[in-house]
C-alpha cells in the first residue's frame, strides 16, 4: 500500500444532495464530503480535494487531472452530461498511471465504460435489501481491515450478469436479501493505471458513514495509486530501428 | 464444445449410498448412476464408464486413466483413503491433457488440492439452505442452456473465503438462504489439462436428478476435454542446444 | 472446437493489394483470398464470405454482421476510414456473441481498440526480421497442430510494451531477430463474445501462404465462435423486483 | 510498495559457491551475499538475514519462517535435498501470507512446485546467450525503475513452454540470443501469500551484481509482502451455523 501523501480528487456529480431533501439529510456535506471523511480517517496524510459537475470543465480539467494520483468517482443521474471529451481525457490519464475508484452507479460512468469496452449493465432494485459483502481474496490489500463479511444494512440491489471484462483481481462478491449476487469489488489494470469498482453506496442510504465501507474506500485509493517510478505506456506506435535499445 | 465420443470415467467413492438408507433411496444406482444419466441425456455419444474406491487400484489404475478423456470426481467421507500415489497419478494425467470435473465435497479431493497447491477450505453448513447459482459469464460454454439463475431447492451451504487460486475462468457464483456466497463454478487450466470445480451435489439431496444441474455437468465434461492435437507439456527439463528448433 | 458450419466473414480493407504491385503479386486474390484458402484447408465446412472497405456500409452492414458467427479482420492504412458508427456496431455484435479475429496491424482497428479500452500501441520495424512464435500454453485450442515454435521467415517486427489489457488467455509469445518480444497470440472474452489477436501477417511478406500460420488462423476462428446456447449479456440496466426470478 | 522494515530471509542452498572456484570468484560472499547487497541498496530499511541448506532445519525452521515476511529462494543442484516436510512448511507459510521470491533454477524448488501444482519444466541451455528482459506491464511495481528492456549480457537460456499455471500477473518476458522466449517475471497469489518467479541468475555469471537485476529483486521483495491487516485463509473446513456472522 503506497504511503500517505497521495493527491486524491473526489469527483461527485453532486445533484441528488441538492435536489432531494432525504439525500441532503444523509449527506449534508455532499457524498464527496463523506468520502473525504473516510480518507481523513483511514489515510490521514493524503491531499484530498473535490470537484463536481458544476465546476469549470465539469471538474475534470486537464490541470486537475494531471495533478491527481487517484480519482474517486460518484455519479448517477447526471453521468450522461459528462462531456465525451472529458471522459476520454480521464481514460487517457488512467492509461498514463492515474488510479480511478468508481463507486456504485458509476458502473455506467463514461470513463469506466470506455476503459472496460463492454456494456457494464446489471440488474437492480431499489428496495430494502440488506447487502452482505464477502472477501473472496482475504489477502488482497482491498480487504485489509475490512470485516468479512461486511454487512451493509440497506443498499440498492445490483445483480449479475454484470457486463464487465473478467476483473484482473476479483476481491469481493456480495449477496442481497433477495438471493442475488454481484462481483462487488473488482480490480482492473489498464495501461499503467488501475481501476477499482466498488458497488456500495446508493444515495438514499447512509452507506458512506459506515466504518467498514470507509475503510474499503480508503484501501481502494491506496491500491489504485501507481507505484513510484511507473512509466506510461506507449501513446503512439514507435518505429524502432535495429539496435534501438542498445546503450 | 468437443463433439460426442469422449471417453468419460465417473469416479465415485460410493460409500454414502451403501451405508446410509436415505442416500441410497435418493441414488439407488449410486451417485455415479445419476451422473451417467445426466451425460446420457445431454451428451449421448460419449462412452461413459464407472469406477469406485472399492475397485482394483481404487478405480484409478494407470490403464483406466490413460483411456480417460475426462474424469468426473465425487468423493467425500473416504477421500483420505485415496492413495497418495493414485492421487499423484491423476494429477499427472491432468497435466498431460485429461479433463477433471470435481464435484461438491471434492474440493478436498487429493488430486484437486495437489493441482491447486492451496488449502481449498471453505465454510459449510448442512441445513436447509436454498442455493441460487448465477452465471457471471453467461457466454461461457459451462453456462450454455443452463437457467440463469439455476435454483437448487436444497443443498449444503458452502461459503467464501474458498481457498483456491483465482480461477482462470470464473463462471458461476452462488448465494445461499443464509446470505453466504461461493464461487461455485470455476475453471482452471493446468499443464495441458483442464479442471472444473462445481459446488452442487450434497449426497442427502436429489441435486443430480435436477435437469439444470445435469446440463451443467454435461457442459463441464465438454469443456474439460482437451482439443484434438493437444500436446503434453514438458515432463522434464529439456537441454536444447543452439539451433535445436531449426528444421 | 466448434464443428464445421460457422458463418465466417473475412473483412479486408483491400487497399495495399490494389495499390502496390509487390503486395498484389504476393496476394493476387487479395489477403482475404489467402485467408479464405486457409479456412478452406483447415475448416472445410465453414461458410466463408468476404467484405471490404469499398463495399456498401464499408462491408460492415448490420445484416452482414448479424449473419456472421466470426469476423476476421485485416486492416492497416485505411483503418481510420472505418466509420465510428460501424466500428461501434462491430463492438456491439461481439458483446452479443460474435467472434472477432484481429490480424497484425488490426491492433489499431477501431473495433479492437474500443473493445480493449486501451491504446494498443507497440513498437515496430519493417525490416528483415525473422519471427519465432512460441506457444506458452501448448494445450490451448489455438495451438493445436501448430509447430512449436512456428518460424515465420520474415515479418514486420512488433515489440512490447503492447498496450492491451492482460489477455484472458495468453497463448503465444514471439521473438524477433532483433531480440524484441511480443505477446502475439492473445484471447479476450468481452460480453458473450470472444476476441483473438494474432500478430503475423505484414502485407509485404507471404505470411498467409505458410501452413502453420494458416492452421493458427483456422484455430482462432474455431475458438472465437460462441458455444451453442450462448445468451447475450444485458444490454440495459434491468429493474428486477423481488421474486423476479422465481418460477 | 510496502515501506521499509520487512523481515526478509534469503535462503541459498550455498553449494556451488563452496564447490566451484569460478562461482566462488563471482560470489565471494555467496549468492545470498549479493542478493543482500541488492536489498541494502534498494530497500535499505529491511531486516535481512540468511539461511542455507547446511543450517539446522535446513535453514527453514518454523521459528525462522514465522519471523519472515518475504523469503527469497536460490537453489539448484541440491534442491532435492530439501526435506518434503520443510517444503510443505514453506508452502503453508506462503498460504498464511509470507511472500516467496523464487529465483532462476528455483522453478524446480519443492515449495514452488507444490504451490503451483504443475511440473514447472522448461527448456534450457548453458551457453553464451544474451538475455533481453522486457516489461510487458510497465506500470507494474515489479518494473518500477528497471530499464525496459533490461539487458543481461550472459545468462543461462530458459525457454517455453514453461509448465506453470497462467500467472495472475505477467510482468516480464525475455528473449535469448537463440530466439527462445520465457515468461521470466511472473506473479502468483496463493492463499493470503504472494509468489514471484524471476528467471535471471545462473551461478556462473555475475548477474546479481548488475544494477537493473538488483532493483528487480528488491521490487519483487516489496511486492511479495502482504499488506498490513492481511488475514490468513481458512486452514480447516469451518462449520458455520445459521446467523454465524451476525453481530
Amino acid at each position: 500500500m503506497p504511503g500517505p501523501g497521495l493527491r486524491v480528487t473526489i469527483w461527485n456529480e453532486h445533484v441528488h444532495e441538492r435536489e432531494d431533501a432525504h439525500v441532503a439529510g444523509l449527506y449534508p456535506d455532499g457524498i464527496h464530503g463523506a468520502l473525504a471523511a473516510a480518507l481523513a480517517q483511514h489515510r490521514p496524510g493524503d491531499e484530498v480535494s473535490f470537484s463536481t459537475l458544476a465546476d469549470p470543465d465539469q471538474g475534470l480539467g486537464d490541470d486537475r487531472l494531471d495533478a491527481t494520483d487517484v480519482l474517486v468517482w460518484w455519479g448517477h443521474m447526471a453521468q450522461e452530461q459528462v462531456a465525451d471529451e472529458r471522459a476520454e481525457r480521464v481514460r487517457r490519464r488512467v492509461l498514463d498511471g492515474m488510479g480511478l475508484v468508481v463507486l456504485h452507479s458509476g458502473h455506467l460512468a463514461k470513463p469506466f465504460t470506455l476503459l472496460m469496452g463492454t456494456a457494464c449493465m446489471l440488474r437492480w432494485r431499489e428496495g430494502d435489501d440488506r447487502c452482505v459483502m464477502w472477501a473472496v481474496d482475504p489477502g488482497h490489500p482491498l480487504a485489509a481491515g475490512v470485516p468479512n463479511p461486511l454487512i451493509i444494512p440497506a443498499d440498492e440491489m445490483y445483480c449479475e450478469p454484470f457486463g464487465i471484462p473478467a476483473p484482473d483481481e476479483l476481491v469481493f462478491v456480495s449477496s442481497y436479501s433477495g438471493g442475488e449476487v454481484l462481483r462487488s469489488g473488482c480490480c482492473f489494470r489498464r495501461g499503467s493505471g488501475r481501476v477499482v469498482y466498488l458497488s456500495p453506496g446508493h444515495e438514499t442510504y447512509p452507506v458512506y458513514h459506515q466504518d467498514g465501507v470507509r475503510r474499503l474506500i480508503a484501501n481502494a485509493v491506496g491500491w489504485g495509486a501507481a507505484p513510484e517510478g511507473t512509466r506510461p505506456p506507449l501513446d503512439d506506435a514507435v518505429w524502432s530501428p535495429p539496435g534501438w535499445y542498445e546503450a
